[in-house]
């Protein structure tokens, strides 16, 4: 059993204090993560980390850079709050190992992907736990843009044909128009009111954009809050299920 | 022109203190790059600061190790060292980006390594200069094993169809039975006796297991120190040419 687990950039940082770790949400996420039996790859966002440097140096994931200084600071940024979830895991006896973005994807002109899968799938094979992040990679034409966690879990998902996908946020799951979690999302228009327009408001992946890139991998994925990491990854499925029918 | 530049651990650390930067040599060294017109890839070894630690742990090429705390403690001292590098680059106005083997290099159970060209190709095409270096990286049924510098640069120049490899160590260049020089080496036949039986004596990349692994690449390489950088890299020949015949 495969299981690629998000945990939301939010989750694990203090949102309002600059590259500062939470490290009392983290503890709680790191004991989930060592409870767990399946096969994990975790998969952390920015955060106080990495947003604030790549506002700063004005790069998204379709704005680049050539300037190295700043992408070095926005890599170096995640690489910091990597080595703090790594860290936390490893004292756990979790044996993660950090995999980081800018060394193994890269884009070409049309914003295509490449995350090569053998170094994860080599770890995954010898009971190693990849922790990777959104990050800032190569692009050709446009230097280096922002590789965002949310578009790893796809990509990876689909590339390891893993079985099951979490995203852990610091909602309790994808809410409807009166902020109830809707239980169960199997095709984007039945919440497209709830959710909006993902394709005019949303480049940024926020949860519209996370509903549909999730119904379009196929994989079963839950959509929920920190409370219900270790329930998730005990096999149940808190929060809102998110899955196409087939 | 696309040029593979491998910089000993030896002549950017100082040999006999664990985990120290030779601040002057690297400066010269980064100086040198600086000045430089080809395209170029920096693959750095480990010196004092992968060695101790690969050794504490019994890790090599061959042997690997499953324990993530020891991988981790590798993978960071090269991380220190590769940090120093980048930034003394930098600092010289080098576009210099860093590429973590452990990222994008594996193994399968034969040894055989796969390091994916498309991050390092589409930096390159970009104008930045990775800079990579001798780590450890997962392999197939051994866990994690060592993927030396050496290896990087012939893997490298070899996908990204280099025109020119130099290798920069401590000594003047491949020398023979008297110390001196050797001006070319056109097949391994003529210089083994001087430089030992690679097979059998020369597991750790010493120069005889180095010329025999530049002879088969087929791309022109020069083995020089470190005060032939700037003449290297300003187009010159220095040391001892490594080319077996066409």
């Amino acid at each position: 059993m495969t299981t690629v687990l998000k945990l939301g950039g939010s989750v694990v940082t203090a949102k309002d204090e600059p590259e500062t770790v939470d490290r009392e949400a983290l503890a709680d996420a790191a004991d989930a993560v060592a409870d767990a039996d399946d096969e994990l790859i975790v998969v952390h966002g920015g955060g106080s980390f990495g947003h604030p440097h790549a506002a700063a140096h004005a790069v998204s994931d379709t704005e680049g850079t050539h300037d190295a200084t700043g992408v070095r600071e926005i890599h170096d940024a995640m690489g910091e709050l990597n080595s703090a979830v790594v860290e936390a895991l490893q004292d756990r006896g979790v044996s993660a190992l950090p995999v980081r973005p800018l060394s193994v994807a890269s884009r070409d002109d049309d914003g295509t992907t490449t995350f090569p899968g053998e170094p994860i799938a080599t770890m995954l094979g010898e009971g190693f736990v990849p922790v990777t992040h959104g990050d800032v990679v190569a692009q050709a034409g446009a230097g280096a843009t922002i590789l965002s966690g949310d578009e790893i879990v796809t990509r990876l998902a689909r590339q390891l044909d893993a079985n099951r996908v979490g995203v852990c946020s610091t909602v309790p799951g994808v809410l409807d128009d009166d902020g109830r979690v809707i239980d169960r999302i199997s095709d984007f228009e039945t919440v497209a009111s709830a959710l909006g327009d993902s394709e005019a408001t949303d480049v940024t992946g926020g949860m519209a954009g996370k509903v549909r890139a999730l119904l379009e991998l196929g994989t079963p994925a839950s959509v929920f809050g920190p409370a219900e990491l270790g329930a998730f990854l005990s096999g149940d499925r808190p929060g809102t299920l998110v899955h196409r029918e087939q």
